[in-house]
């Protein structure tokens, strides 16, 4: 199968919202008056990102929802998206598989690819998205003040406890893996609390390195510091809910620095926790309360007791460390 | 070096036009009123695009042009764009020659790195540029009627030659080789010209996988057919104003099917020819009429005789063929 072909019997569809989709130079889109564009690209590697042998469908949902999870970070609502494919084969099994997974979650937002580029070459998946944002309203890393409470979407760490059980470092019983592997493969994007938190929260990223090492982003553009009770974003992970018995470090280790989350962390001011419950209860989708920022700068990691925990293990990961 | 060390070192800039660029979960643009936004996004990939040991300051420069060269096809403006790359390693060499060519050539065209992504993997690059056009006003492949005239800029099978002369298929003076090396390696994207041929032009798409596969593109959405002057298109090539002697067969291939040559072909009506070679000339680009858009459906290429040439030897470029 051509490459021109192969891009028409998969990924090509009526355009409905976009004004010119797959099939010319460009595509081109309209942005509504008082508007800003939001746009993020990510690129996903076989062996680095994703195993060679995962489930099509599963990683053509991954590699849109790690994109769509950037705009939510920022309050934007998703328009549309383009995907540049670089395949060592045209599988058509596979094919059908990656655009299913990636049609149907760009269905239930409501985008549309709308252009992109495949080439032949080592499994390569980059995606651009593109979504829209009142002028001024989009939330940024750098608007967490001293006082501020720190949030979390979702759970924590389920993602990475599925890695290290695919890669033989830890055991788990089959039902524990395959609640946390669909955590790794299939994450859910949390648009609707991102554009939701608009004028609550103030300061938000996606937790996708794990999350000290991605909040520090946040306090090292806001200039603060953050005390974080480690218990709190522990009793985020599903696993903790099942009879699961690992060591502490293990625990500690996914919900502080396990990567693949694909939550969203944010700050908001105390006196608007009452807004921040609102808002996740409108979008259905779980919140928790795991500290507050400070004005001295750093990260204390707190245990339930009070004392502060030692964080050198938990580094965030770096795809060049 | 570390990810973020790394984005830091080499590719962040200073914001000047964009809201927001690189550092947050996403870019931010405005669009002015009455402009669409053009998109478009090309991959790279080492040993298929380019070879493993080209300076990496071309390929810096060739990676944008490449795309630059989509938003020419469109007349668009171009404002910014993102880079996702996959590095074997952090070569600080390569990277400092890299962001050297890519950077130049993005403020030749005064736009602006604005986000993207770095990760480890096969070496491969996928950039995404974002242009504005007037609303209604954009290239498309759509527009030719039979009667417009076929129009290519620059000069067409250069590229082609000295890839043919790398690989080994033809033997090339060092001159000649070297010319044509840097039309292959720096091309020139044709953006000037592009914005100049709004409201003439009535069809345009940008040359990268050889002249006759890629126009087949604007005869097929256009439903319409061509006449093209072989030895026209021929005379483009800079290499026939050498001395090099080469057998027709293969001047023929690298003008009508070569390949990177990242030159617009466009069509206009025969009554705007003073207005198209205004904007040449204004633009300072040369342009060639080839040929012309036909009721009949297919391509016909015609030598300085006026026979039909046979063309199953001048198949377009395909990465899955």
């Amino acid at each position: 199968m051509g490459e021109f072909d192969l891009i028409a019997r998969y990924f090509t569809r009526p355009v409905r919202r976009a004004a010119l989709g797959v099939g010319d130079d460009c595509a081109l889109l309209r942005v509504a008056p008082g508007m800003q564009l939001a746009v993020s690209s990510d690129m996903l590697v076989a062996g680095r990102h994703f195993f060679d042998d995962v489930d099509p469908v599963h990683l053509g949902h991954k590699s849109l929802a790690v994109n769509l999870s950037d705009l939510a970070a920022c309050g934007a609502k998703p328009l549309a998206f383009t995907l540049a494919l670089s395949l060592p084969e045209a599988n058509e099994v596979w094919l059908k598989g990656f655009a299913e997974g990636l049609l149907a979650l760009a269905d239930a937002h409501e985008i549309e690819l709308v252009g992109g580029d495949t080439t032949h070459g080592p499994l390569n998946i980059c995606i651009t998205v593109f979504g829209e944002v009142p002028s001024g309203k989009a939330l940024l890393r750098s608007g967490a003040r001293p006082g501020d409470d720190i949030w979390v979407s979702g759970t924590l760490g389920d993602a990475r406890l599925a890695l290290d059980a695919l890669l033989g470092k830890i055991d788990l019983p089959p039902d524990a893996l395959s609640a946390a592997r669909l955590r790794l493969e299939c994450p859910t994007p949390r648009v609707a609390l991102g554009t939701a938190l608009r004028g609550i929260a103030s300061s938000a990223l996606d937790v996708s390195d794990g999350l000290l090492g991605d909040l520090s982003h946040i306090l090292e553009q806001s200039q603060v510091g953050a005390d974080i009770d480690a218990d709190a974003a522990l009793q985020t992970m599903a696993a903790r809910k099942s009879t699961l018995i690992l060591p502490d470090a293990q625990w500690y280790q996914c919900a502080l620095a396990g990567g693949d989350d694909y939550e969203l962390a944010f700050t908001a001011p105390a006196d608007r926790r009452d807004q921040v419950l609102a808002a996740a209860s409108e979008t259905r989708t779980p919140v928790t309360r795991i500290g507050h920022v400070t004005a001295a700068p750093g990260i204390r990691v707190l245990d339930a007791q009070g004392n502060t925990l030692p964080q050198q293990k938990w580094s965030s990961f770096d795809h060049f460390a």
